[in-house]
């Protein structure tokens, strides 16, 4: 009898509810989760609940910004823990401002999270997954990513830049084995964010009117299983009560 | 113990290896699948096929573009069979003229069978689910749906009609409980006409270059089954070596 | 002193405002205004106006959606008035109905009004301009034919067939030195239907809060004159005070 | 006899044929042409050439990365020179890169030249205008603005943002009277760059096959002059011999 080989799962901001769902859908299938945020400590609850759950995860602290932190992460878990089958990118910075009341400093740090830290994570896990033609590169994508809005210059700039940066890769790597998606949100997704900013939003949870992480992490799943004859580049995630 | 509900499955141009590949997938999971050809003979082997996988299916000769026939044929089913929990519309007309050579009988008739049929189909399936609030209609997209492309007019065309009407009856039928989905097939399916006419392209079989049937046939059973917090209306399915 | 050689400009339907004001004012460029609806008679004060301009105009009871009648028809006008240097297809057929109150007539004679009405007028055209090289055909456009909508399914799917026509004609006959566009009107137009149905809709025309058919005309005499090194085949035109 | 109000056109990116002939273009109107590169003594022939034709024209050396530059450079237009009416961002950065091969440097230094700088002239001269409640700014886009290409993460990154940008603003700021719109030039542009680098693109200029700058700027003047009831936000100019 042999052992299988050992694979990671890479999910750049498992902060929230839906990074977190990910890695233990990941975890559930035999996957070493990896999970990220800026302080590891936060990450204690998720690795615990893994763990619980009979998976295996490791925690970092990791300011995905950073190109030399990111470096020496995709680094350190290739050589220590396992080839990283699947990377997820998950960290939105969901602001809205007027254009006149949007400071460049906003209008940059919202880009350099949603999409320069994406580049990063996309680049050195391409660097990784090139030589054993296989893997898939996940960017969680919202409505803002396919249009901009009145008070969103910030934010869907950065979430289209990032969604430019899937497409792009996808075509570049799609025929050296990588797939490349890009699931649009389209919806408010059950987290502590929405429950606390917007209550009564967060009421349509009972008729199933906003998005279970759970089903995110289940379509990332399958993005990840599909056969190389039908790969899926984009699809959109929506409750049946959003208005689109 | 109690015998579980009989729940139906139709597939609209059930002879070709998609819809034959639908079929199997949902009569797989207990549906009994209801598939439907303009002759019902030609359609034998899959019905057997399906049998003898342990399934159930029943066959009928139906032409799409028949108002009369579409409304029998739903309103047979629903009495007699069972409920139609998902009903897919699968038939193309793929063909290619320059403008000025294209007949106003070809424009019709590209319509008529790729659009005209799916709206018989979506209205009147539509009218069976309503009053029970659930259900799934799927529409079969191609690349053709979402641009129009030299000696494409009747095709593109009739397609893009096709996925206004999966749009407009997404939006209208979706708050309403019912799912209606648009995959895009963005390239060549394993098919006998795609071997016998573009040859150097089913080479590509091989390298899994062309859409296996089975593949669409699974994400067409995984859009049925996506809860309804996380619905998905257009993906495309796209073999990795195709260019985009 | 030579005599300008003729050209002749094709509207068909000019039966509303729009299709009125874009014969007026290629009239005033010198084109002879060829405007057609189902009944000739009342295009009489749209000819007169436009001789009392100092243009000149024929109008031609002509039914679209026959064949005969639209290749008849392009032939009259090339034989007996001047090469069409320029045709306009504005035909419009916007209802709203749920889609199980859709009628298989309604949503057939939809489409034939506004698309297939636009395929015959395209084709026969592009037949008369192919041989000289220059020309430019021009398909109205509006917001249904870029998304479905609730209640739209038949008219969503007519203008996105339309669109899908245009596009392919452009892609095709453009390098043939045909310039093919197809602008989208994103907003009601002063029209007679639009202050009767819609009041308090047409009371924004004080602000300008509705498109003056003056302003479409001038776009798409603007298209008309558009070098071939940078032609447009998309814009919109829409109202500034328009949600969108 | 009054004195005509003195009016400022401003373009960002005033260094290549593009932003020289728009500049040109809105002075022969009467515009006091305010033109910028980084170097403004590179400025020196364009102000020439307008002077020459009869117009006014002022050259700034402005880095439109610095948020100060930015700043002031639109403070002391309205200062000292003359009210913005039409503002153009015109700055690009056209780079190819493998995703692998792509420094955080370049990847960085792209969406800083091609985005941020837009953000930082669109607020600010949306500053100027919004009191005024009128006013034109107009972004220019590339092919890449709408999809991502193997090779261009970065200059698609960037565009997708910029366009994201245009779309914002324009829906927060049109209902109030200010008309922002985004071009997309889809074709190589008559200058010296394809001239040099693409010798076999630059023969196509003798069948009008590469955009003459001069078309792009009639295309921008026709957008400023549009009545508000009939806005375009976007549209493609395209040579006729483009693939698309």
């Amino acid at each position: 009898m042999t052992t299988p080989t050992p694979k990671a799962v890479l999910v750049i901001g498992a902060g929230d509810a839906t990074g977190g769902a990910i890695a233990r859908r990941f975890a559930r299938e035999g996957y070493i989760a990896c999970v990220t945020r800026r302080s590891a400590d936060k990450l204690a609850p998720l690795v615990a609940q893994i763990e619980a759950e009979g998976g295996k995860a490791h925690a970092f602290g990791s300011d995905a910004r950073k190109e030399e932190e990111m470096v020496a992460l995709v680094q350190k878990i290739e050589a220590e823990i396992a080839p990283i089958e699947a990377a997820v990118f998950n960290i939105g910075a969901n602001v809205r401002f007027p254009i006149t009341e949007t400071t460049a400093r906003v209008y940059f740090k919202v880009w350099e999270m949603a999409c320069f830290g994406g580049f990063l994570m996309g680049r050195e896990v391409a660097k990784a997954m090139l030589p054993r033609g296989r893997g898939s590169i996940i960017f969680t994508g919202a409505t803002a990513s396919l249009r901009g809005r009145d008070g969103y210059a910030a934010f869907a700039g950065a979430k289209a830049a990032l969604r430019a940066l899937a497409q792009s890769m996808a075509r570049e790597l799609g025929p050296k084995g990588i797939h490349v998606a890009h699931p649009v949100i389209d919806g408010a997704i059950d987290t502590e964010f929405i429950r606390t900013t917007f209550p009564e939003r967060y009421a349509l949870k009972d008729q199933q009117g906003i998005v279970d992480p759970e089903s995110i992490a289940e379509a990332y799943w399958q993005l990840h299983q599909q056969p190389r004859n039908a790969w899926t580049h984009e699809l959109e995630l929506r409750p049946w009560l959003e208005a689109w």
